[in-house]
């Protein structure tokens, strides 16, 4: 894995002394403490002063003596001992002195709050980099700016001015929360609150011109009182440090959940209109995404849900679901959206279904979904945990999803606790979604978040969700590979222009080819390729002629008595044609695309494959994975091509040479993991003969780095 | 439009004067009420007594003089006046003598609300059976059974047992729901309660054995008081039924949302369980649904979400969405999620940004998403709702969404009031997503809903919502098309085998072809049909070889001289060999496949078009529409193949005969609506060749009705 080590941060390696001083500060110092204690500037230090904070608190302000019933301080020089954190209230341009004078006070951090940075344009970015040099020149890591700050429950620390933290804020989840948005941010704080689950942490990281969400993360997961961490993300600055975060989360043993923003062309323009800044490469994202069990989301709403699900239940272990209702038809609608994210409902076991019948009212149903019926509640006490126990117990369900109905007020909360105590402990995870109104099962869905059990009101958001929770099934931890041992493929073409040679380096056989300028030539080197058929294929090449086959670049099927004529027409008609390739005829097979992108950014390299030719477009059947990849992998990536059918042999065509593409992926993999020059390289066609005769190359573009 | 109307129902018109003294009787007799008013079959009298029925009510029972306060009769026949509405408490077993005596008192309806007719095995069949001949021989209609009943607020009628129907319900929204399941409506009703939107209309019609959904809905679309009918719907008599309610609705300008369940492979295996029916043809259902306009959604929380929409709301008219938000991550969030569902986030005109930019801060944002910062709300009073008009005057944008982070408490209620305000006649539809606790916010929202804007907590789901709202493009009403004028294509062929004929009726191009029984028959024919290279292709005729391809039964190229031995091979290799047919060979082309499925059960017949040949199914590139089809319907639906390049010409290949496939679409979808014989007919492949050359049917399949 390579890394890239910002070398204009002074610790970008996540230093826990430094942090354990902004989680766990000794002392806080308000700098430009307000007298207006109901104003957004003046929450943190009247939430810091009537909450508990264990700490000392230090209003710093040379108008007032006294603020929150504090003794006031003129300066940071003037503080009564050694300081922690500093949180700057003051406006952006007095910032850069700010830091300069926490440094001077020993300080660990400084949170800036205030906006009017690289958000608003170049004098802003020009002032946000003064910024980073203060912080850097006297040893203090900046927070922000344009950032709502920290707040850490466990010591009662309310750095922080976001609206949501006007709840008490007296529970501590496990859930953290770190993100650059403070919006996005209070959201996720005060929908968890109404859940009741307060955060344990949760951080605002802004325009993160020092600090970044990965720096913070690594520091979270690694906290006790923190079992999830849960990211809003807009932008990364490198890959490398994005993967450590996601290793360290792992190896923590604390799950890591993003919803990541700007994936779409118009998320993406909003983006850079919001931050200025943007994730790079979407694809490497996801992958490394999954090689380190992130899970995955597409919304606040799931960001939580997948949050709570995470605190006291283990990951499904597959995409068997089994349902448990009250209601028939909620039932049949949970089939259908669980269907929509591929996940089953297997059936249940006989041993299970005699179990359940002992339970279950006679009208109830026992296949799965299992519908309880309404009639369960007035019969039986604790029958509804039973019912899902059982169903739990089945060696075919991977997780349990509870659809209720009417049961609302105390029968309720009853359900609810009867439902929590069955699933204490279980290895299966349970959801429920609750189709009532809110205000009727408050204190049940209470009952149940706090068991660690999400609760939706939507049958389709649980399913989206219980989808998004089961692992994808990867190596664990990143991948190493070895390149292929046997020497590269020999073909008998002499030189051929760019990517051709580098393909020939790495082993993948291309066709015969000879470059010619004239007639002559073309005539010659024809005779010598010409295949069974007394044919050759003739090559346009031309600067920015990318696309041969549409610029009319390309000659198929020239029999070698016709190949000066077909020359003296490409001359003619394809404008800066710099010389003519003529090569082999390559038997028909089947079209692939194998491409691969190199890495950048501390993202590594990712490798493509699918059905190709001049339909990939139309097509758009691709796969992708990390590069490099062993052949176990190769071999799976083209599994999950809708056109594996069509490698497998499909309706009286033969099978293709799978091990030949096999072998092309792994070569192109390890290539293009180990040169750093490699910024591109798509081979399409890749031509895949019938078992045994190999894939052969066809056409190729090749963009090295500069 | 075929109707196939059910004998055996005495109405199946929707007699409104029947349905009035349902939702309006003058009387109701609860039949079997029962002394218990706290358990569930005591709710209904309780509630008709109690909250301000204004017809007669009268208890049934010959073990009480009095109930809930009023006078309690000993029978039907003892009832001191005519009676409109019979409610049967009574178990299964005596409501068919309860139809009976309720037809002798000259009751219009019935409602049946007991259990254990045809959910529970033949014998409740039977029963239920019984139950229909009682009503038919005593005209009266019958609601259920196993069903829960009927609620309609504006005549304070209560006649269902629904837990739902606990709160008092005194408001009337606007919005009906008729669905068989009682638990699914229970759910619909509570939350629509829950958030301020009393339902003016409710019917649970169980086990539909003599009304159905469609014949409820048909009352309630016309009905004065409800102006959207939400449906949910498990499974339907007859299509023409259901077309017949959409139309209606169409026509009383009454919106009609429609959330299908069992549509999945496991959600039907669900609903066979549940209900023992199952809604029939998936695709047609679709079609019918997207000629008639009506909305069809996926979740119950969609089903209400779109109901408050269309109370108040006009359709957006079309997928050009513009974004109002108080945070630039909610903006990118929901630009990304807009674009999973192809809605787009159109650029506002410049004078629209200009307008804006006296209103937004200057760190806002003033592209589409429009981020008016949390500032605005510090600034000013009214802004919010000017920065929405003027969002929504610009005349690219056609549906308005608004995302709110921490705006809580009484400062959202003046949002929430200035933004109603300002959507007020708006003729651009809009939704808002509350990212903040529902606790903080349940004033706000319900001001929203108030207004007929619908309130989500997530992201996702709103973009999911606002997407199915729009109409999709197709002509309204039931199209009416004639056959092509044109005689049918004419080809050499003498007689061919089952499905050929047809084609050539229809005017389909087919190869010419010769049907053969030996090796010398064999070689005349290929003799005649060779084409200039000499080749004819050479197919088994055998029962039950449908993939003939796949079965080797299919040799291409064959010379004339070896066309002999091949007849020999195909005799010894495919087992039940009737003849061979010689075929013209067709010049490669693009491969399509074309079909049609014959109407069924009141459901119109359907055309299938998209990417053919033998990787049909690996490309799963298809569409479909209703037949008869015009012109330029079918080319309208070509235009939605994914592959639509390849025939339009796509990197280098030249265009294919469009003209061509439309014929062939036309011809056979007027063919399948005229005759009812054809239950299936598919062509594949059906060789496209270029511009001018027309389209070859090369394999057909056909399936006529018994």
């Amino acid at each position: 894995m390579t890394e890239s080590v910002d070398a204009t941060r002074p610790d970008a390696t996540g230093d826990p002394i430094v942090w354990d001083r902004v989680f766990r500060p000794r002392s806080v110092a308000v700098l430009g403490a307000t007298g207006r204690p109901d104003s957004p500037m003046g929450r943190p230090l009247r939430w810091l002063a009537e909450r508990g904070f264990d700490g000392a608190i230090w209003p710093v302000n040379p108008k007032y003596d006294e603020l929150a019933g504090l003794p006031c301080y003129p300066s940071l020089s003037a503080l009564p001992g050694p300081v922690d954190l500093v949180l700057a209230m003051a406006p952006a341009t007095q910032a850069p002195g700010a830091v300069r004078d926490a440094g001077a006070a020993g300080a660990a951090a400084v949170i800036v709050f205030a906006s009017g940075f690289a958000e608003v344009g170049p004098d802003g970015a020009a002032l946000q980099r003064e910024l980073v040099r203060a912080g850097r020149e006297s040893g203090v890591r900046v927070l922000g700016p344009n950032c709502q700050g920290v707040l850490y429950t466990p010591g009662r620390l309310f750095a922080t001015f976001t609206a949501a933290a006007e709840r008490p804020l007296e529970g501590s989840s496990g859930i953290a929360y770190v993100g650059q948005s403070g919006a996005v941010g209070g959201s996720v704080l005060d929908i968890a609150a109404a859940q009741g689950l307060d955060l344990t942490a949760w951080v605002s990281t802004g325009n993160q011109a020092d600090v970044d969400i990965t720096e913070i993360g690594r520091y979270l997961v690694r906290e006790s009182e923190v079992s999830v961490l849960a990211v809003y993300l807009e932008s990364i600055q490198d890959g490398a440090a994005y993967e450590r975060l996601a290793v360290e989360a792992a190896r923590a043993g604390t799950a890591l959940v993003v919803l990541r923003s700007g994936r779409s062309d118009a998320g993406r323009r909003a983006a850079v209109s919001h931050t200025g800044a943007m994730l790079g490469d979407g694809t490497a994202f996801r992958l490394v995404s999954v090689r380190n069990g992130v899970v995955l989301v597409d919304d606040v709403e799931e960001l939580l849900a997948a949050a709570t699900a995470l605190r006291g239940q283990p990951r499904p272990a597959g995409r068997r679901v089994a349902a448990v209702t009250t209601s028939g038809g909620a039932g049949i609608l949970a089939a259908d959206r669980c269907a929509g994210h591929d996940l089953t409902l297997p059936e249940l076991a006989p041993e299970t279904r005699e179990k359940l019948a002992r339970i279950v009212p006679a009208f109830g149903a026992l296949a799965n979904p299992v519908d309880v019926t309404a009639q369960l509640f007035i019969q039986e006490g604790r029958a509804f945990g039973d019912v899902c126990s059982i169903v739990c117990a089945d060696p075919s369900v991977d997780a349990l999803m509870v659809l209720l109905t009417m049961v609302v007020g105390d029968e309720g909360v009853e359900l609810a606790e009867d439902l929590a105590g069955a699933m204490a402990g279980s290895d299966v995870p349970c959801s429920v979604v609750w189709l009532a109104g809110p205000d009727r099962t408050t204190a049940a869905r209470d009952v149940l978040r706090a068991a660690g059990i999400p609760v939706f009101s939507s049958i389709a958001v649980a399913a989206k969700v219980a989808a998004e929770l089961v692992p994808e099934p990867v190596a664990p931890g990143p991948t190493t590979v070895s390149p292929p041992a046997s020497p590269p493929v020999s073909s008998a073409a002499s030189s051929v222009p760019d990517g051709w040679g580098l393909l020939e380096e790495i082993g993948v056989r291309t066709p015969r080819a000879m470059p010619v300028q004239t007639s002559d030539e073309a005539v010659h080197a024809a005779r010598e390729l010409a295949g069974q058929d007394g044919s050759v294929v003739l090559k346009a090449v031309a600067p920015g002629v990318e696309h041969k086959t549409e610029a009319g670049g390309v000659r198929l099927g020239v029999p070698v008595d016709r190949a000066a004529e077909v020359v003296d027409q490409l001359a003619a008609g394809v404008p800066g044609l710099e010389s003519v390739l003529v090569q082999e005829a390559v038997r028909p097979g089947l079209e692939l695309l194998v491409g691969v992108a190199g890495g950048h950014d501390g993202w590594p390299p990712v490798l493509t494959v699918g059905l190709g030719g001049t339909a990939t477009e139309v097509h758009r059947d691709v796969a992708t994975a990390l590069a490099p990849i062993s052949p176990d992998d190769a071999r799976a990536l083209l599994y999950r091509l809708r056109s594996w059918p069509l490698l497998a042999g499909h309706r009286g065509t033969p099978p293709r040479d799978v091990d030949g593409v096999v072998d092309v992926l792994v070569r192109l993999g390890a290539a293009v993991a180990e040169r750093t020059d490699i910024a591109e390289l798509e081979i399409n066609p890749l031509i895949v003969g019938p078992a045994g005769d190999g894939a052969v190359a066809v056409d190729v573009l090749v963009t090295l780095t500069a």
